[in-house]
């Protein structure tokens, strides 16, 4: 099973690589740039094909390594 | 316009951080994990409300700071 972990930071939580991006862009002449947002998107191939063990697993490993839920939030999609 | 860059290493490219992802996921006890693989998605607000305008200003951008085009790819996709 193909797992999509898509991690982001929680409104109003400054990213500070998002304003560094949007920085560059501006003095490499790019002017038209009102607002850069990042997220992280993890790909995961699972051996299970029980898709209600993924999602269980799933959650565990975003709440345990791949989120930091103080200031990011994730939604994970499944594909068989 | 609002612009999505997707970044993702090019096959065959080794990512240090997703293997670390599948290590550390290991070392948790979650052995089910078969593959990792990493994306960047970069969001940006565009003033400008030109498609081609956009698309080609989002291609300058990717080949000149968002990418790197040795090691990876990219793709663009654009909502009004």
């Amino acid at each position: 099973m193909k797992a999509r972990v898509e991690v982001s930071f929680r409104d109003g939580v400054l990213d500070p690589e998002a304003q560094a991006i949007g920085r560059a862009l501006a003095s490499l002449g790019f002017g038209d740039v009102r607002g850069v947002r990042r997220t992280k998107v993890i790909e995961l191939d699972l051996a299970t094909t029980d898709r209600a063990t993924a999602e269980s697993e799933l959650k565990a490993m975003c709440e345990q390594l791949l989120a930091n839920p103080v200031i990011e939030t994730y939604r994970i999609s499944l594909t068989e």
